[in-house]
């Protein structure tokens, strides 16, 4: 099935224990994109700046991602963002961000993707998400990331967003403030009276949970000691997790359940180098062996 | 097979979003003996002034828990806490704390206790947990849990302690600042290079991590929507870890495992209402229940 992507294509640079990369590819749809392409192919939707090294872009080279739907616009510049990581590489401060091209206009959608059957939308404006989704012509499943910025300065947007997907990928804490409901369970069950069929609430280094109407399911994060670079963790997660989804042809709990557990691992290679080196450093049978791993780290 | 507690018989005020409880009965060893008792009989050890209302030990009747080691102790003042829980019930404030007896010497384990060969050394001063656990005969398994208190100014008689104890069971913070590692399972792993055969790191409503020289097993919490009191939670999580492997007749990776599991589960009776109420109205068949609750929440 056809899985499209849009969200961010970014320059990081990355400070942490390990060590320091500056201009480094980034960006959720990147994250997203590699990911999910361990599963199945990719359709890339996004836009970066003119002063975007074509180098940093061959990232994708060899993988099955389709990058006719990445935009390089004249005129603007590609969005960046520096992140520090403490000691503690499970908090991290911005040390700066610049939307550039995020700021402006939303990228389109090719023609050839229009027909895209699982679609992920992350975060963004909740707008520009709509729009995006809109704009297809059948899509089956349709998931979503936002994050606080949105909660805050353009609630209305969400909740008109929510109402047209079938899945919602949050933080913890924009779950809490998001439906004001302090408990993990509450609050996802609110975000199902919002729309979306399921919730996923990721929490980095304590894992995940699904809700959907009759089910939750508790997911621990893979149990990772060498942890190098947690940035793109959570877009990797979404990526594993709808990678695996989109080569199913239901959404039932058990199918849920099964994608979450791939996110988890899927997410557990990204956290191991900078940028996208853990990542490119995975294979779909490394993937697998990990899958078993965790389902023995969890069995009782 | 035998087990005893020793720790702390308190008498708490807890204000929570649900309500103000005055004066209700409390302490670490309280809880882990009720939790403890619906799988194995119990041997509790601890002193209580003579302020203390009969009344308030009246919880234990009815269950198996023998008392024989709880001194009422004449011209002393019983153990007070006072806690406030956020709206965010995942967040609490110490309001005050009164050690009282607590600070003086500790309680003596009676004759009849001293073949106890399962014992867990609920949170107090490292070298009293170890002249309790030496005046033991022949302890087969013993496990202690500690605290942030004794890591800053104890830690000295915290690491004797540790050479004569085969398990641990702590804090994510109080891992962190035991051994200087921010990551769960490299914290997890130096705690077994200071003597433990096995370490259990809790995290509250994140769940918990057990590690072994050879196993790493991880386990969310149990999802529990209705949270009232989390007070005594970690201690019903041990206490319902140690019943069970008292029941066992070996400590391997497995039966550590079903003993998280059942840990988990029994904390997740506690969180549901004041003091000892949630924990109260369990049963063993409902504790049995919860268990295959847990294990579909986390199978994929």
């Amino acid at each position: 099935m056809s899985l499209l992507v849009t969200g961010s294509i970014g320059i990081d640079t990355i400070q942490a224990p390990a060590g320091k990369r500056d201009d480094v590819i980034g960006g959720s749809a990147v994250y997203f994109a590699f990911a999910a392409s361990y599963f199945t192919p990719v359709r890339l939707v996004g836009v970066v700046g003119e002063d975007c090294p074509p180098d940093l872009l061959n990232v994708f080279k060899g993988r099955p991602i389709d990058t006719a739907g990445l935009e390089v616009r004249k005129g603007s510049k590609t969005f960046r963002w520096h992140g520090k990581y403490h000691d503690d590489v499970n908090v991290r401060d911005t040390v700066s961000v610049d939307l550039n091209v995020l700021g402006e206009r939303g990228p389109k959608i090719p023609p050839q993707f229009v027909d895209s059957q699982y679609v992920f939308l992350a975060n963004t404006h909740p707008a520009l998400q709509k729009e995006l989704l809109l704009s297809l012509s059948a899509p089956q499943l349709a998931v979503a990331d936002t994050m606080d910025l949105w909660i805050n300065i353009a609630k209305p947007e969400l909740l008109e967003l929510l109402k047209n997907v079938q899945g919602l990928v949050l933080n913890y804490e924009e779950s809490k403030l998001l439906t004001g409901k302090t408990n993990l369970v509450a609050a996802a069950r609110e975000v199902l009276k919002l729309g979306p069929k399921f919730c996923v609430i990721k929490k980095g280094e304590h894992g995940a949970m699904l809700c959907t109407s009759d089910d939750v399911f508790v997911m621990p994060a893979f149990p990772a000691e060498n942890v190098i670079d947690p940035t793109g963790a959570g877009d990797s997660f979404a990526g594993g997790m709808m990678g695996y989804l989109s080569t199913q042809n239901n959404f039932a709990p058990a199918t849920l359940k099964r994608a979450i557990a791939y996110g988890t691992v899927t997410a557990s290679f990204t956290i191991e180098d900078f940028s996208l080196g853990g990542l490119a450093a995975a294979t779909k049978e490394k993937i697998e062996e990990r899958l078993v791993e965790l389902k023995n780290a969890m069995s009782f």
